[in-house]
Parts: C-alpha cells; structure tokens; sequence
C-alpha cells in the first residue's frame, strides 16, 4: 500500500503576480488510496516532504509518463490495419445505426481513449452512474470521473431493424462504414431527466440539448466499441488532432515534468495568456525544471455564435507568431469532444479527458464551460461553481487543480491583469460576447487585450462574415 | 489494512418462494477499503469464505452493533441538559431564523444522527457536493453517501437581519427558540438548479417542491446545529419516534443479529407483508439466528392524498395485531424525514438514513420514493433505476441491499405473491392510489390482499373524510 497525498494549490491568493512571490500553501488533504495508480507527482515531493530536493543536485527523474490515465491503461479503440478487412466484413452484415455529426466526435473521443477506461458508448449501469454520481466505480473498487453521458441515440425504427442482434455497425453521415458497436445493450432515453441532471436546468435553448438531444430517438445503444480506422475530418487540421497516446509520447520526447492543460473554445486574449504564463513561472519557481503548456482547444461542436475552429486554430498560431506564449514549451493540439456548455458537471470532464492525455496539472478559471441562462438575464452557473465541484469531485484526486482568479483589462497599467478587488474601477472586463463585438463592429478593442496578429485573425473572419451575409440578403432581396 | 467484501445478493432469482430454495449468489464484487469502517457482516462469511460455520457448533458472536453509522460516530446535536439554560440565554441574544415545519423536521433529523456524519445545515461545499455526486468526501477520503440536500432557506430580510452574525438563533413556528447554528455560510439558493438536479425535472406539480421550494427564500444557510432540547410533536405518536441511538440499543438488547429495514408511506399490505416475511425466513436459512424486522414508517411531509401518519400508525398495529408480521421479531418505528418523492435521488437517503439507525440490510422493490410524473402520463422515474441507482451508489458499500421482485394479486392463489411473468394474466396490481380509491369508495379489495383489520383502520380514515368534505361542502352551501 502507497501514501499519496493531494495537493490542493489555493491560487486565488498564492498564484500571483502582484502579492509576495513566496510560495504559501493554503491547505492540503492526505488520503491513503488502495492502490498507487499514477507515478509519484514531484510537486509533491517537493512541497510536503522534501522541500529542497529540486533545489539541490539530485534532481528529480524525468518520468517516462506524468500521470496514469484513468483505470490505469489507456483505451484505444482502433482496429489494427491486418484485421481490418475482416472487420468491415462483418460489419457490413450487421444491422446499420446512421451515425450524425457529433456521434462520430464521440465516437472519435471513445476510440482515442479520451474518456478511458471507457471501452464505448454507455450502457445503462454506466449511463445512470454518470447521471447521479459524475464517476464510475472500477470491478476493482477505484473510482474515475465521468460526469458527462457519452451515450448514442436510436429512434424507434432503428431499434426495430436491430432486434435480437448483439452487435451493430455504426455509419457515418456520408454512409461509409466507421465502426462496429459489441455486445449492445438498448435502454430508454429520457430525455427531459437526461437534459435536467445533467444541465441543471430544463430551459429551452441550451445548444446541444437543441441540436442533437430534442431531435434525437427514445432508445440509448450501449456496448464496446471497435473503429475501423482513426477518425480524420480532411479540414486541413487534422495535424493537430494529437490522440492522448500521441500527446503522451509527445510529452516524453520533450521531457516535461510537469504539464498544464489549458482548455478554451474562444481566442486568446492577453489574460489567457497571463494565466498560462503565470502558471509556467510558478512551477518553475516551484522547481520544475520543464513545464510543457498544454494549449488544448475544444475541437468539437460548439453553439452558432462561437468562433469557428479553423479560424481559432490560426489565431492560436498568431499568439505563438507573436511570442505571447512560447513555442518551445507549448504544445498546441485540439480536444475532439463536442461542448455541451453545462458547466460544473462538464468541466469534469474537460479535466478527465486531459489526465487521459497526460496533463497532471488543470488550469480553471470563472465560469468554466458556462454560458447565459437561455431563458433569463443571468449566468446559467454560479461562475464559481466550475472550480468548487472540479475540486470536490470523484476520481480527480489524482490531478492538481489550478484555480485562478480573473483576469481583466487593467485601464491603469493598460494591459491584462489579474483582478484586483482594491481597485475595482481600474479594472474592464472583457467578455467572449463582448470580444466578438468589438470585431464584428470593426472596433479596436483596448491596447494589450490582444497581440495584433491574433486580433486581425478575428476582424478578418468577421468581415467575411458581413460579407457573406450581404451577400444572401441580396441574394434574397434579389429573388 | 482489511479485505472487505461487498456481497450483491440478486434477488429477483433467489429470493424466492417460488423457485429452488438452494441459495445462488450471481454476483459480487471484492472491495479493498482503507480503513475498516464498520463490523464484519456474517452473512459474508458464511456465503463467501465460510460457508457452513453459522451451522457448526461455534456460531458467530453478536456485534455490539452490526453497521456503524456513516463517518464511524453518530452524531447527536441535542444539549445536554446542564447546559441548557446558558445555551438558550445565548441563542436569544442571537439573529433568529424562523423555520417552518418541514425545517423542523430536518433539525429532528440532523440533531439525532440520521444524516451522520453532518452536523448541521449544509454549507455549499456540502451542498454542491449532494447535488453533483451525491455523496461528501471526508477529511479522512472516505466517502458517505449523501444524496437530497440537507438544507434551510432564508429570505432577503432575514439575510439582511442576521448581517455579519456569525451564530443564530433557530425559532419554530409556534416561537419558541429549538436551536442554534454556528459558524454560518450564506450562499445563494438557486431552486432551478436545485430541483433539478435533485428530482431530474422542472415540471411543475412536485409536492416538495410546491410546498417548500417554491415559495422559499433565495438563500441557503448552513451551520453547525445545536438542539435545544429533543424534537417533539405532541401528537400522541411520539413513543414511536426512536432515535438512531435508540434503535441501535434496543437491537443490542434483542441480541439481533441482522437487521432488515423496510421504507414504507403506505399502508401495509400482504405483498408487503408476504416481502418482509420471506426476507426473515431467507436470512434464518442463511443462517442467522435471530434477524430484527424494523418496520419504518416516513413520518415527516408527504403529499396530500397520501394515508397520514396517524392512521398509518393505527393500521401498522393492526397488522402486527393480526399476526401478519410477528411482533417479536419486528420494531416500528417512525423515520422522521420528510418525503421528496425525488425516486433514485431519494432511495438513496432513505437507505443511509437506516445505516445509521443500525440496519445492515435495506429492502428495496419497484419504483422506491417515485411517483406519477407531475405532468405527464407516465412514472416520474424508471421503475427499476431505483434499485439500480442503489445498488451502485457512492458510500452505501457497506450496506447489503436486497432488490425484491414486485408482489402483486395472485387471482388464481387469491393471495399476495411474487409476480410471475409466465402467467401474467393471474396477476392484478393494486397500486397505492387503486388501494386509496378502493377505501375511499367503500369497496373491498380482493380476499387476501390485506388483513381485515388494518384495512378497517383504513376504511374509517377514507369515511372520516367524506364526513368531513360533506360537512365542509354544508358550510360552503349555506354560506
């Protein structure tokens, strides 16, 4: 049996800029776990029980791998290329589930092992877990996070096609052949409990929950998934599509000690960019000798009124261009999961899915994963809830939790800061709604809110926007 | 460290009269905890490493208790008496929170121990936890289950009243001072959230959400709990009220050595019955000696067109009265929570509050705690989610549950049995609601389905109305 023992890093006062630089520790908790199922975590050597060994010349061993992903192996789901001409075979005599847009980013996400130790889409044991405890408990006892059901919708008539069958093909919305579904198991979907468990909220209007959980069938398909080949979307991004395994084997090559997941589905402005900075200075200063940034933005399905990937895929490029954030210890990838914008209970998953990829430590901010109240004047989320539950939540122990204070633009210093309370009035906040704005309207937003490369990136998709929409209203006004 | 073991006894195939009476376990699954946190249960080692030593000459000792509550100390929040006249000095000089009676029923049941290991109203660390996990992690990394939240509402005025206080007085609605709570946190009471995540739906028509929700104030506080003195109710039921303490003693005394508990806010029928009576038999032939029946009537709010406590109460000593569970072996005794009729969320509650009281077994059947969707032509809940969500929950390893299949009418027996689907036409189901509209109509349910005695209580409550209604209805004509 191993004592491990977690960190909790309380950055709202320690992770700082402007307070003292000593490294103050506000609290901990030890917890004596059955089994040692990740590789010793050296920020904790360092802090709690040998507080100078980085310092000194014994310096801790680069580990072949930071953190272990969840159920200690990493699941991947693709069919090696010798098996794969028997497998379509068989597939193409199993009954058919048509597949839509965001199945397939599931089942991109299940296949790569993102959701590990998830073997494919839920069943109902693992289906109701997720719903009522966020985790699932291991036949060996351990518990994972799972707050977020990856489950796959059928309707009435596909349940029928399938009858008695015990596995099925999955095709994708072009009609080829992507996938096989084993050993199936179908069970009802309700909807409204479903949508009410996990958003919190039964509104009208929450994007996912519109697009692909309304419309969608009555009945839930479980069962072990087998893809036939990886998944590519042919949109010029694949490359950076890294699978966990690769980030993983990436992160070796660059004998990373420490690596810090930050998760975002808009640009990145200069408080991003503080924020991630920050963090490298302080693990450094905590005596990590290479901190690897982990620039991970979401590549799935977003709401209408987000940035498109491709277009945040180069501004991304702009702000390491720029030098806003430094290339040699940033890796820029993309997270595959579609965005359910459900806040507390999503940003779980956000963080499980980057200790599968290799991240032992997870940056959150105010309001992760959150947005509007679609049907009244305020944030669906208590904008400090996200960090509270990721803290607090089943299976997470396992990772260091970064929670940081807002930044805003300080109209003082004319630049991004870290909030401070004393001085409120000096201090403008800039939201995503307001970003888009500002470059919709062709507006200059305040000096040192964005590095200019990335800024134009913006301005230029927004007037090809304009351009676009100008050109079907006259399209309309000419019909 | 100890190996324990968690043993899942399927009952839907063994539990049963019907069927062989060898006894099969289908499933269960090894568990290595941390810490050995309650007694080891004998009916482990009689199936699993033992088998034949409860019927060898060295039988297993009785445990001084056979489940120790949840947090390994249960909690009692009452003063003693030698302090009572400082602590009441104290409190009066205190901002006072005015609670209603659903309140009071919540300090009834925090102050004896049922909820165990909490202390008083949640906090929002608590809270949050409850509502996304529904379980608490203590400082120790153990986990509790914990599934409604524990919670007491206060409106603006109040907020603003108590100001910076740190303590206040709790007042009942009749104005006299029950208790303190110390060390406060007032967070924000966001009822959407809340009842959404806790009943899996917004749907207006939830009676505790109607009764104590809606109409609450916006914001939560919670605290450490001092009760005054003991709860009371006057209502001449009372000697039934026996504290998780209490029970704990007297199953000492009667040298039990399992204890079985059965939920109920319904009167008991012979299905009930015939559930009860075959779980005591099925323990004896495992081999214990001397299995404690504890009958445990909800006693805190239920809806409206539910039977009352007190003819509840009246029909349960009927039942025992006419034989049909032996007194002997039986104890009734009130369960003070309040109902949420909150289904998968709430059988939860409903089994760890038992933990605590000292029962190592907990019986659960079809659709436990559910009810009718509010709006629309359906159960609320998946009957079977209930048993599922039980049997998977986050702290309640240590609990042996048993799931029944559902008893229902035998036409062909004309007596209560275990439904069996391969002569489904035999069976006729007398819901709840069928039983209340028989009584109400002065019919007689078929032969057999209860004892003429407890249906008699019921009778008379259902006449007792009708007078009532008529002479309402007078008043209201000659008005």
């Amino acid at each position: 049996m191993s004592l491990t023992i977690r960190l909790h890093i309380t950055l709202h006062s320690t992770f700082n800029l402007h307070t003292n630089s000593k490294t103050k520790f506000t609290s901990y908790s030890t917890r004596i776990k059955p089994k040692p199922i990740y590789h010793t975590n050296p920020l904790i050597h360092f802090v709690y029980n040998k507080p100078k060994m980085l310092n000194s010349s014994n310096p801790v061993s680069v580990k072949s791998s930071l953190i272990d992903p969840d159920g200690g192996v990493l699941v991947d789901l693709v069919v090696p290329e010798s098996q794969r001409g028997a497998k379509v075979l068989e597939a193409e005599s199993m009954p058919k589930v048509k597949l839509n847009k965001v199945d397939v980013e599931w089942v991109h996400v299940i296949s790569e092992g993102w959701a590990s130790p998830l073997t494919g889409f839920m069943r109902e044991n693992e289906y109701l877990q997720s719903l009522h405890f966020n985790s699932l408990r291991l036949a060996d006892g351990t518990v994972v996070n799972m707050s977020l059901p990856i489950v796959l919708a059928i309707d009435d008539e596909t349940k029928e096609s399938i009858g008695s069958s015990k596995n099925v093909g999955l095709v994708a919305p072009d009609g080829g052949l992507i996938g096989i579904l084993r050993s199936i198991e179908i069970y009802k979907h309700n909807k409204e409990e479903r949508i009410a468990r996990t958003w919190g909220t039964t509104a009208p209007g929450l994007p996912y929950v519109e697009e692909y959980i309304t419309p969608a069938g009555n009945w839930l398909i479980g069962g072990d998934l087998e893809v036939l080949k990886p998944i590519k979307y042919n949109d010029g991004l694949d490359h950076y599509r890294l699978s966990p395994k690769q980030l993983r084997q990436e992160f070796d090559r660059r004998q990373a000690d420490a690596v810090f997941a930050f998760q975002l589905r808009n640009p990145v402005h200069n408080g991003h960019a503080l924020l991630m900075n920050d963090t490298r200075r302080r693990l450094l200063e905590m005596g990590y000798k290479n901190p690897i940034l982990l620039l991970h933005p979401l590549g799935g399905f977003t709401k209408a009124d987000d940035v498109p990937l491709d277009v945040r895929m180069e501004q991304h490029s702009k702000v390491l261009e720029d030098g806003v954030l430094d290339p040699n210890t940033t890796i820029v990838a993309i997270f595959p999961s579609p965005m359910h914008y459900a806040g507390p209970t999503e940003v779980q998953w956000h963080a499980k899915g980057r200790i599968n990829a290799g991240a032992n430590f997870y940056i959150v901010g105010r309001d992760p994963a959150g947005m509007g109240h679609p049907t009244e004047k305020r944030d669906l989320y208590d904008p400090d809830h996200g960090k509270k539950v990721l803290s607090m939540a089943p299976g997470l122990e396992k990772l260091n939790i970064l929670p940081f204070r807002v930044a805003a633009y300080d109209t003082a210093a004319k630049k991004m800061a870290f909030f401070d309370p004393s001085r409120a009035q000096d201090f403008l906040f800039i939201s995503g709604t307001k970003m888009r704005t500002y470059a919709r309207n062709g507006d200059h937003p305040p000096d040192g809110f964005m590095c200019p490369g990335g800024w134009e990136v913006l301005v230029k998709y927004y007037e090809s926007l304009q351009v676009e929409e100008a050109s079907q209203q006259s399209t309309i006004l000419s019909a």
